[in-house]
């Protein structure tokens, strides 16, 4: 309680710093705020065995793509928790920044869901390309839903209830020929072709940008056509060889760094 | 095979840049060149079932802070593999990057020193601090020395022998006392009192550079004020809580692309 109270306080005087903590925001699907939480849902237990809430406790609540408050424990029973939630303002629109991924092998894409999520991606594109494995794309991660589940993970440790667009059926070019406007910023990861590292690339804040990463094995020379041909630059990290996740991370840091986000 | 030759021959094409892949390069410390390969080393398993090396085939190897070469199976029997090396030339100097972390969970940790190795960390300080559990520093991790093993693996994702200087039984305060020159840009995470975005702030791109990065539950005033005493500008990622694995690649993925090394 101590840590959380300090958290608080610390975060009403400076409302855009929020320290590092273990998931202390509990986020809510807009159809579950009118119905008991049973008490084996992840949250609840969450709240009842490591945040220690009974009734009358509150603790930090978001709304999935909504804003922000607090909720607090209104009855609890062996069965479920019946909470009541006041919230705060709206979310202020987040900047657009897009992240198109090769199709990775599972655990790769579960730590890119969540890690990507925390980092402030809006919307994660996992495409189909010459070099992937099709095979990932029969994974239960996808075909079960289960994605979704390290997105809401990623948000809550973001503190932050807004949660990205999630596609994983479409090829690359499917998603090259849908990007939305011609003047956003175009950055393709590419350590064979890359002529600029990502670092020295001017990136203009005001504008949306979308980075796309291949697989492990990165992109075939027609991928690369199409990445050119729709505008993206090719961009490197650097001489030595990063993991698929680590090089998300790292390429969207940059990236925020950029644009004054971080 | 293929995919190894491709990036052989396009690594000679352009030998700064290197290609995402799985752990291909074989690492050995020097005593160990001179003596048979036990058929249960990790090693040897990787050589014979994943990359389906036989006698007479080559693979990429490196010395633990030496060169890199080429290795060749001479003879395999049930119980060991015979190599022989061939060393190219002796490394470059890598540029100062030294990392202090408060002592994180061990799961973190692992993480840590096998990223933080990866993206090029000279040292790691794993040091204690007022808020980090002390019952982390009991884990085998430490004691047992299995730290050495996340070492090697992100040395050899990295695709570069070098591995940093690794400490874990210092205080925060001793190894501030133990920082070498003075006109190493020194940096600390500290998302309540950091002025500064780390990416807006300026680093000169010759100097030695130190980041230092709290557990969990960050510094105390404490040790703000030590940091401070030392030279240690704080600046912050962002309004975004990151877990703390993630703030460290971030935070080294942003440095290195203002050294312009990524």
């Amino acid at each position: 309680m101590a840590a959380l109270k300090l958290r608080r306080d610390t975060a009403r005087a400076n409302p855009n710093l929020a320290p590092f903590s273990r998931v202390n925001l509990v986020l809510f699907e807009p159809a579950e705020l009118d119905r008991p939480l049973p008490r084996g849902d992840r949250r609840a237990v969450h709240l009842v065995e490591v945040l220690r809430r009974g009734v009358g406790d509150t603790f930090d609540a978001g709304l999935v793509n909504g804003p922000r408050g607090q909720g607090t424990v209104t009855a609890l029973t062996a069965a479920a928790l019946t909470l009541s939630f006041a919230w705060g303002p709206p979310p202020t629109p987040r900047p657009a920044l897009g992240l198109i991924v090769g199709l990775p092998r599972p655990q790769t894409a579960r730590d890119i869901l969540r890690d990507a999520t925390t980092l402030g991606a809006t919307a994660l594109h996992f495409v189909r390309t010459e070099k992937a494995d099709p095979g990932y794309a029969q994974s239960t991660l996808w075909s079960a839903g289960a994605w979704r589940r390290h997105v809401l993970a990623g948000a809550e440790q973001a503190f932050d209830p807004a949660i990205p667009d999630v596609t994983f059926t479409h090829s690359l070019a499917e998603i090259l020929d849908a990007l939305p406007a011609p003047t956003v910023t175009r950055l393709a990861l590419d350590n064979y072709e890359g002529a600029t590292a990502l670092g020295d690339f001017h990136v203009i804040r005001e504008n949306p940008v979308v980075f796309a990463i291949g697989a492990e094995r990165g992109w075939s020379a027609a991928e690369r056509g199409a990445l050119r041909a729709h505008g993206f630059a090719l961009v490197h990290l650097g001489a030595r060889v990063l993991r698929t996740e680590s090089a998300v991370t790292a390429a969207l840091a940059i990236v925020c760094a950029k644009l004054g986000l971080m």
